[in-house]
């Protein structure tokens, strides 16, 4: 099966929107096996809508749309469906009156807009959408499926995996089967060659795909096709072969993010944890919060950005920050103690370093970063060298020192 | 002139990147009046992107066309373009050398991979890409221009921005002209409403764009065609009244941030922030050290994000939390007391919320926040209700925060 992505809307042509739908979609169809061939984004006008159908059921068998589904009179994605398969809109006293409920049990009045919202194609099936008013819109075409879903994000992510994924496991006749090993702290070079050996015993429909992101790497072993029992059984034992030699650098399987694994180990331990923030100035905080629930096992901390509150809310040696600098060994050392002393929680990170663009010298560039974990007790510490981007060297800092505190958490309770 | 975005790379097709180097072109082309008309997004593979060249001809007269211009085996853009140019591939001497030399500087060594890059097509027009090795590269035919860079952002906006550019605003006899206002606080439709009179004003070839984000609109007048040199008047004249009628929400001119806007503020007065945050667990503090040299301003501050640490590192009473709870007016004014103590700043702001999904009450629902804003003798607050997004109530608060705070400066200071 072969899919197509129509994106509608002239705020994604004139770069006031990111277009993300295409990028959530793209993985949910290769999840199932379903190969993208080409995307195409439109302005709001009947004709490139139109245009845009016909240059996508030329070469796929599945055809998602997004866009175009609102009220407003810019929405012409419907018009677009319904002069394209000659059809024409008819009221749907059904999905509006699901629509009118939900809209006054939040205590909000259906006005006109939005009955005109539900004049829709009669050859249309429709699906209701639980997070939004436009439910999605499935057209079929000498085998060739048109789903419409709107372009808001969640509406879209929603309609997409709730309703039209089921449809297309159900019409795929190919199955598909995925393992996803989570890495951090190694590049994905040097991942590749550590595990040669076992990508190379891969079964010859199997395949090995590397997916970095900063600072770390998922790598995913992928089988298609049909009758694939036998093969699973041999990419699970290289997969669990694989597991076995980059063991330090595993935090998982699947899709979890590292902070939540981090956050996952501290609450099964009992631990609870606090920052010491530089150079990030809340990063590391607000990445370990960004986990529901995480109240559980973070505490807060202190954002030392100055020389000044480094002193004054931890407890650093002025002679120290006089002597060595605030990026420095000693200085994140006494930022991860300070911490702990002030908080009293179980475990603490530090991070202290140079984001850029000014500040680097040549003994500490533009993207050094010095970083502590430890508990009252001990205390590890890293220095790494990211690159010349402010927010890059930030983020690359947060994974780096998430890393860390995996592994001290992993060495010593 | 009407442009097309050729996009090109698996990594998109299978959701892997987000591709944001095509909202980035819109940006920058929709400000010299230049209308992006389609994009679309192909696969690595040579006959897919002749394709997409073919498609995108047709309708265009400039395609800018970005990836597949690495040193890997995967990277073939390049022969796409010389059998649709009917051309050959030829060593490139003069620019192998210009990147020899910026990697030889930066201690790296030259590898065969590297020379295989600079066999590029005879007819292409190259252009020194100043942030990587790839050159950009100006194909033209029948008065259509193909421009190719790499798929890296910074790299390709460098390659859009200092090299295409000047080339088509030279070629483009349209002339253009943007002023946009920034604002924060208000919505979309409150401010459409209220400058409405204006508006219906505006000279006919000029327009008005509402580009709202989390809690901020920025509004933008436009006008572009030939000899505009009279509405241009007419249209400035409009847009300081406009100025004068939003006066409290506006922020600024042009395409500065809010925190580096309160940034410009606190230095002028001379003055110094820290911040009091529980909900968001550093995204203020963040937000605020975005902005380079913010070390000018920014002292640092708290992350109280248990009850314990509220009272602990910030004197927050035990009997605030326990009567009225951590989200509360109460609470938020304490906080923000508590960390001009610790810290001895001179001004200060505090942030607490329920983010969700969870903490939610009938009194207090997900999406409640607290803010407030002072020095050591007064302070302001301020309750919110956004969302039942996480992330996105975080962000929303952060901006209203930042609101609040320009808003007492320009009170008080």
């Amino acid at each position: 099966m072969i899919a197509g992505i129509l994106t509608i809307g002239d705020e994604i042509l004139i770069g006031q929107t990111i277009d993300t739908n295409s990028a959530t979609i793209g993985k949910e169809l290769n999840k199932i096996g379903i190969k993208i061939k080409k995307i195409l984004s439109v302005a709001d006008e009947k004709n490139e809508i139109i245009k845009g159908f016909s240059a996508l059921e030329d070469s796929c068998d599945v055809i998602l749309v997004t866009g175009g589904l609102g009220p407003t009179k810019d929405d012409i994605t419907k018009h677009a469906f319904a002069e394209y398969f000659d059809d024409e809109l008819v009221f749907n006293e059904e999905h509006f009156e699901i629509a009118r409920q939900k809209f006054e049990s939040r205590g909000f009045k259906v006005r006109e807009a939005h009955r005109v919202q539900f004049q829709l194609p009669s050859k249309a099936k429709l699906y209701e959408n639980d997070m939004g008013s436009a439910p999605g819109m499935l057209f079929r075409k000498n085998g060739t499926k048109f789903f419409s879903m709107p372009g808001v994000p969640h509406e879209m992510k929603h309609l997409l995996t709730d309703r039209l994924m089921p449809i297309l496991q159900a019409e795929n006749d190919v199955e598909v089967y995925h393992r996803t090993l989570l890495t951090v702290g190694v590049g994905e070079t040097a991942l590749a060659e550590k595990i040669e050996p076992i990508t190379n015993r891969l079964p010859s429909r199997a395949s090995v795909a590397f997916l970095p992101s900063l600072g770390a790497v998922k790598i995913r072993f992928s089988i298609s096709g049909t009758d694939i029992s036998n093969e699973k059984e041999e990419v699970n034992s290289l997969f669990d072969e694989m597991k076995e030699i980059l063991s330090d650098h595993v935090y998982g399987e699947g899709d979890t993010t590292l902070s939540s694994h981090v956050g996952d180990l501290l609450k099964a331990k009992g631990l609870k944890l606090s920052v010491a923030e530089s150079c990030t100035g809340g990063l590391l905080g607000n990445t370990l919060v960004k986990t529901p629930g995480s109240s559980a096992y973070f505490e807060g901390g202190v954002l030392s950005y100055s020389y000044e509150q480094k002193v004054k809310l931890l407890g650093v040696k002025q002679s120290t920050l006089d002597s060595v600098g605030a990026v420095s060994e000693q200085t994140v050392k006494e930022m991860q103690k300070g911490v702990i002393n002030v908080t009293h929680s179980d475990v603490s990170i530090s991070i202290s370093g140079i984001a850029g663009p000014g500040g680097g010298t040549p003994e500490k560039p533009v993207g050094t970063i010095w970083m502590a974990c430890g508990n009252s007790d001990k205390c590890i510490t890293r220095k790494i060298l990211a690159g010349k981007n402010r927010e890059k060297n930030m983020e690359y800092g947060v994974v780096q020192a998430l890393n860390l505190l995996r592994q001290f958490i992993n060495e010593v309770y």
